[in-house]
This record gives structure tokens, C-alpha cells and sequence, in this order.
């Protein structure tokens, strides 16, 4: 599998407005855009840095997963999001390796992406995405 | 402040021997480096993926901060570190703004670097260290 970069981290927030002061002021970053993902249930702020996005997830709706990550284990790093150049092949590459999958095949994700999700009971407890860029 | 990338992500696991499989033959890394780190009682393997050093961390002792999180939380991803040419000042102004430290001054971390840790009540609950690499 080829991997490039870790695409963004998914860190889940009550409040992204009340978490923007701390990204913005604090650790210097510029939130470039906000996005509602419905069917996620969430809305999404995104910041860059290096290589990599930072996604805050506010849940928008109380059966959201976010919401459910929250009241279980309070705020705090919800995913990480590998880059691949391909996902379809990368599911079936890391399914044929005994890894649980979340998405058994890619679906469209925030900013038009292609991704799909590995179960963290396959990946140590991390709640792992594979991410590909259609238009790349 | 001026945050350049990620420099790593720490990943608490049981057992890095039984961790090492997902990450090389699943997800493709190649762990360069295994180091124990005596004082934060943690055997440290990492990779790199990008701009992004993956650096899981086993506990060596039941007083290990990792066993304690490990046993509260389960495996998973342990904290975020930013990458700065400078921690003293970084640390300095972060403080200024009224983010609570846990580290008052820079420390030496795994692989040489100057590391210093930010409280997660300050920063949304996402343990977050600062680094620099003193050669560069």
C-alpha cells in the first residue's frame, strides 16, 4: 500500500466556535473553511499545517457518532486519515490482510474526497481513514 | 507562533512487538528506530509517513503515564506535536495567552529533540506537545 501523508487528523469538539480561539490565536493557524457534512451529522472546520489538516468535528445532532465519542470519552483526537492514491485497491489490499473494515468501499467524504474507514478494533485502537483525491 | 507541520503523532500501545505487523505489512511503514526513553518509562518504534513521524509508545512500568492511559482509555492515539523552531518562546507565548503548561521549560524527548507538553484542559483535550530540533 502506498501511503503518502497523513491527510488530516479528526479531532472532535463540542464547539467549533468556542474551539476556534485556541486553533486560531493560540496555536497561529487560519481556519480556510467550515462545512456541514449531514450525513455524518456533523459540521467540519479545517486548518492547515504542513502536509496536513486539522478537522474539528462538531456534532449536529445528539446521533451523531461524534456526539456519542464525546459523552463516552470527552473531547479530544477522534481519527487519523492516511492519503493513498487509490482506496478501492487499498480496501481490498488491507481486507485480504484480516483488517476489519468500517466501509467496504469508498464513499465521498468532506472536501469531495473518496475515503472509507478501518475498524479500530483491526488498527490498535485508532480509528484509521484512507483517503484519495479524486481530482489529484 | 510559527507551528512548521506535525512532527509526530504518539500512538500508546501494549506491546509494540504485537503493534509492528499493522504498521509495516498492513499499512506499508518501516520502523526506523526503537528507542527506550527511561525517564517517561516508555520503549518508543517509529516510522514516517510524509512530513510525520508515527511514534508508538509501550509502557516499561505500571507507573508509566502510558499504562495509566492504556488502562483508563484502551490503546490509541496519545498526543499530537507540532513542530517549532523555537519551544522556550513558543511555551512563553502560549502561556501569555493562558494555555495552562505541563512542561514550564523544554525537555529532552526521544530522538534528541527539545519537546515541552500543554495541559489538554487548555487545548480542547488533545494532549499537545511542542518540538524542536536542536540541529536544525
Amino acid at each position: 500500500m502506498n501511503l503518502t501523508h497523513i491527510e488530516h487528523l479528526g479531532i472532535a469538539v463540542k464547539s467549533i466556535e468556542e474551539s476556534l480561539p485556541y486553533y486560531e490565536q493560540v496555536l497561529g493557524l487560519k481556519c480556510y473553511s467550515v462545512e456541514e457534512v449531514a450525513d455524518q451529522k456533523v459540521k467540519t472546520a479545517f486548518f492547515k499545517i504542513g502536509q496536513t489538516k486539522i478537522e474539528l468535528l462538531e456534532p449536529t445532532s445528539e446521533e451523531s457518532t461524534i456526539a456519542k465519542f464525546i459523552e463516552k470519552r470527552g473531547e479530544g483526537i477522534h481519527h487519523i486519515a492516511f492519503a493513498t492514491d487509490g482506496v478501492a485497491d487499498a480496501l481490498a489490499e488491507v481486507e485480504s490482510k484480516g483488517v476489519r473494515l468500517i466501509d467496504k468501499a469508498p464513499r465521498k467524504g468532506a472536501e469531495g474526497l473518496n475515503i472509507a474507514f478501518l475498524h479500530p478494533k483491526s488498527t490498535g485502537g485508532v480509528l484509521t481513514e484512507l483517503c484519495e483525491d479524486p481530482n489529484k
